[in-house]
């Protein structure tokens, strides 16, 4: 057997570029003392790895070149030399863009496809979607009423963290690009969509926000939590989850003025929700129990092969599809 | 008896200047009900009354024309309708920038000389140090061997922001204008002074804090708060209290780029000590016994007569003088 990996050729300047990437066959991995070797199914996806690909990425570990793509994945275990697991076993691990990976055990999760297909452990109970779970329900639950803006909602997270912040009581509004986008956030139960491309932008996100703004759940970054940020209202939250606008050029980018914050006493929280693994099992059962009452979708683009992971990347970063990104892999 | 006031006779732009107020002479505020007179001794000066000289400024209520300047201020009721009150009690009040001042029963608050001489219930005991203490006791308390850095750290806020980082234990970085400023917060406690208008300012602040920064108290914003934002610990924290830098100019500024807050989990939190007005007490009660056991000191810039509280005040803003700005008032 022979594995296949997308590793980085050259590091990205600017939008990834085909040339960036290279597909290469090589050895399937071998399995060191309590790690595990997964014949991965399908990929998930993540904007994130567009800033691991800069050779000083601060955010998590950089990519090294001639090393995959950092993404998650769901597959099953085939050789396994740790407690806990046995081949055969399904599990979530953080694969990269290749057929078989490697993990060590206290990456990898065990997930049972009985509960749900495989592909929705990526979307509806994945990385995306357990994100906007951390904002919505740790670190910034909105209270009933409250007026609740995400961005980027039609992606993966903003989709979810949108529904949760309804199923809070909350009144949510999505900001995407496109009108195509708004009628597919209020598909999905969101108060009001709002175009950021539309040339009414500022009236359209007033029109949404009669009473202000007082939760931000924040994947874009900006002239878009600029906007945002001009209508949060006193002891507002921003949570900042990604700043998807800024991942191909992550320097030149400057901050909202910060005088608002002072006078409205607003707290602005970046987060990673890989600080809050401890909440995972909660937040699959209630992800589930929400998605079997009609309250919490989550849509999937998939495609299908390897070679197209890096065309479905650029879509991810340029917002040229809906919901979870997701990539089927076979032999 | 006359009063005297020192009212906004035009909004400043930019730097205020002498013109921009009016020294007038008026009747004695009526005693209404719930409402206390005042003969004010000594006036506090804070820098926040800067932006509520602009028409449209969102930080508390603006100052209209013709209008005292605010502030806060100690001295004697002379006249009361408030239960609680009688004629001789000793009050902290927000008074303005006048001798006789009426106030709201709830906005006054007794003091007593018996346990600190008049100014000090102004500068050690006053609003500019109670928000220091607001911060660094309630909303952001350093942990031991944490790195904190004040900026304005020569001001009535910041020195008492970087003395209590090291009551908690914590490493006390102070930024300043100057030299002369490193020395005083030196003598002050703080760890190190770092002078903001040296060439090797980085340089300098890199070596004040080989461990990074954890906690940021900020009073100043513009390229101070971003050479600061740039060498935020994971999981920093940063308490906005004011932006002097920007009080000029507000509109113009952009905070700094916030990809640092999402890979650092870094929290960024403004705040108003008016919110925790119910600390008041316990502050006192601290503060004092701090100052007894030689641990908390505040100096005090005081000038002699209303007439100078223009001039004062530009020193304030212009970094012009160290610790609290009082001015002593007399018919």
């Amino acid at each position: 057997m022979i594995n296949r990996q997308i590793v980085l050729r050259h590091r990205p300047v600017g939008v990834p570029v085909a040339s960036d990437f290279a597909l290469i066959e090589s050895p399937l991995p071998e399995c060191r003392d309590d790690h595990l070797v997964v014949r991965v199914d399908y990929l998930g996806l993540e904007p994130s790895a567009r800033p691991r690909m800069d050779a000083s990425s601060p955010y998590s570990v950089p990519v090294a070149l001639g090393e995959p793509i950092p993404s998650t994945g769901v597959g099953q275990v085939i050789a396994s030399r740790a407690s806990g697991f046995v081949p055969g076993d399904w599990v979530f691990v953080h694969s990269g863009w290749q057929r078989y990976a490697a993990s060590s055990a206290s990456a990898a999760r065990k997930i049972d496809p009985g509960r749900a297909p495989l592909p929705k452990w990526l979307s509806l109970l994945g990385l995306s979607a357990f994100t906007a779970y951390v904002g919505m329900t740790v670190l910034a639950p909105p209270r009933p009423g409250e007026t609740v803006v995400v961005s980027a909602a039609s992606g993966a997270t903003g989709a979810i963290a949108g529904q949760i912040a309804r199923l809070h009581g909350a009144r949510a509004v999505g900001i995407v690009g496109g009108p195509e986008k708004c009628l597919y956030v209020e598909s999905l139960g969101f108060d009001a969509g709002v175009d950021y491309k539309a040339k009414d932008f500022a009236a359209q996100l007033d029109a949404a926000c009669p009473h202000g703004i007082d939760v931000n759940f924040e994947n874009v970054g900006g002239d878009v939590l600029g906007a945002v940020f001009a209508r949060m209202n006193p002891h507002g939250r921003v949570l900042l989850c990604g700043l998807i606008s800024q991942y191909n050029a992550i320097d030149d980018a400057r901050g909202p003025n910060l005088w608002r914050a002072v006078y409205n006493a607003i707290r602005i929280e970046g987060f990673l929700a890989s600080r809050h693994w401890d909440r995972i099992p909660a937040f699959i059962d209630e992800a589930l129990a929400w998605a079997e009452a009609g309250q919490l979708q989550q849509r999937e683009h998939i495609v299908e092969g390897l070679e197209q992971a890096p065309a479905a990347f650029r879509d991810l970063l340029g917002g040229r599809h809906l919901g979870k990104a997701i990539v089927k892999l076979t032999d």
